[in-house]
């Protein structure tokens, strides 16, 4: 496995290596979920390639940049242990050089749900997808359900900028309780965490309202809001029920329809969602 | 020449032509200024590309997007003669699919001059720009000074998001006379070409003051504008004396300065300039 950090002799290594490739986008501090798409990754491609970079332009001024739980040697174990071939693991001068002055943005799909909650998150998000796809060239790129805004996101500017990448999308991988996993579990307490339930609780309890033919998309906010609302622990940021392909909020679930929320428990903001 | 307009099917193309690959991005409707381009990426290449298409999004609403001259048969009877391998020719639905969404800013550099003056002009160019050198990822791609801040922002957009390709500048091309070519000249009637060349009277003028030891910006730009005034079909939008690398306005001369001025003759609106 290379270990590589800059974006010339990344390039060199990706020239040479085996088609096809896929890339395994990451901020690091990996977990099972980020494994189920290295894995993926891996059973899918001749060149299997992770890059792990916590992207600054992506977090807000007050948010988590600084202290966003990192370990680089960790990581490499697991990667290797996985088998796979390139990383890539830049610094954050070698990604924003002196100079760096140009931005993507993913108009309407960008713009609601974490957009809205976020100024400015998905145009890092946008800019470094771009980057890392100009970057690697794979014929694959993997990303998970979890963020699924992002994932509408990405597949947006993969196509509108004609990068050339097959966008996967994967499952979200979660722990036995139901918690979503996500580096940023590592922050809550054993109270938070068990508040930190009530986000995939809502959830199955959209998932059963649905089955039992309620269509009325404010009745199941509203009980899963006040599902959540008995976390003292847990304050929502919001809870959408939206279509699934252009995130419109929906009156009626009459098409597939992405219910997506986001709540701090404590000082942690969760994201989780399912697709009805 | 192989002359193709999809996007897959210029992909596959590419994807088997021999490397280096030079593009020459156009809009059509081809000068000498487009076939120096050309004959340059021809000598320079193993594989020779051009791209003609006359983009929407660079347009202003009142801008002359459907007027704007073309003539394809001619276009490709020049290229084939020039020794070009491929030319890529879409449509503006292939390259703006229904539901496109995602746009490029370049910042400092985009927002000055032309981009002061032309509203989302830089977005339009950068974003089709990123485009081109996606769908062909060229070695080298090849550009007219006579566009200098258009030059600067690809140059920006190219290395901000790493899309790999060498970008050559290469000289205005002119008229005996001293007039820029430019696609736009056929608008101009006998008594308006007259008028039009005071653009480079003006920077010839300038030139000439800076090498007579004028370092005041401000006198020289004065200077112009009088000898640009002396022509009633002449209504300057603007004359700039800026930094050549980051387009600040210059106070004195102590640097490389981009000379460059933006002029309507008529109802047509010429751009030249000169370095310093």
């Amino acid at each position: 496995m290379q270990v590589i950090e800059s974006v010339a002799a990344f390039r060199q290594a990706h020239g040479g290596a085996q088609k096809p490739l896929g890339l395994v986008p990451t901020m690091g501090f990996l977990h099972e979920g980020h494994l189920a798409l290295v894995r993926r990754a891996r059973a899918e491609n001749a060149t299997a390639a992770v890059s792990i970079f916590v992207n600054p332009t992506q977090f807000g001024p007050s948010e988590d940049f600084s202290s966003y739980p990192r370990d680089m040697d960790a990581d490499l174990a697991k990667l290797e242990g996985a088998g796979v071939d390139l990383v890539f693991a830049p610094t954050v001068d070698e990604v924003y050089p002196a100079g760096f002055d140009t931005h993507v943005d993913v108009g309407r799909i960008g713009a609601r749900l974490e957009g809205e909650h976020r100024a400015g998150h998905f145009q890092g998000v946008a800019t470094v997808v771009c980057k890392l796809l100009a970057i690697v060239r794979p014929d694959r790129a993997y990303f998970g359900q979890k963020d699924a805004q992002q994932c509408l996101v990405v597949k947006r500017l993969n196509a509108d900028l004609n990068l050339g990448a097959e966008i996967v999308v994967c499952p979200t991988v979660r722990d036995a309780d139901g918690l979503a996993l996500s580096s940023r579990n590592v922050y809550l307490s054993a109270a938070e965490r068990i508040a930190a339930l009530s986000l995939h609780g809502a959830l199955v309890l959209a998932r059963e309202l649905h089955r039992a033919g309620v269509m009325d998309a404010d009745e199941i906010r509203a009980r899963m809001r006040r599902l959540i609302g008995e976390q003292p622990l847990a304050s929502i940021d919001y809870i959408s029920i939206a279509d699934a392909q252009d995130l419109t909020e929906l009156d009626r679930i009459d098409a597939a329809a992405l219910v997506s929320l986001a709540v701090r428990i404590g000082k942690t903001r969760l994201i989780d969602n399912v697709i009805l």
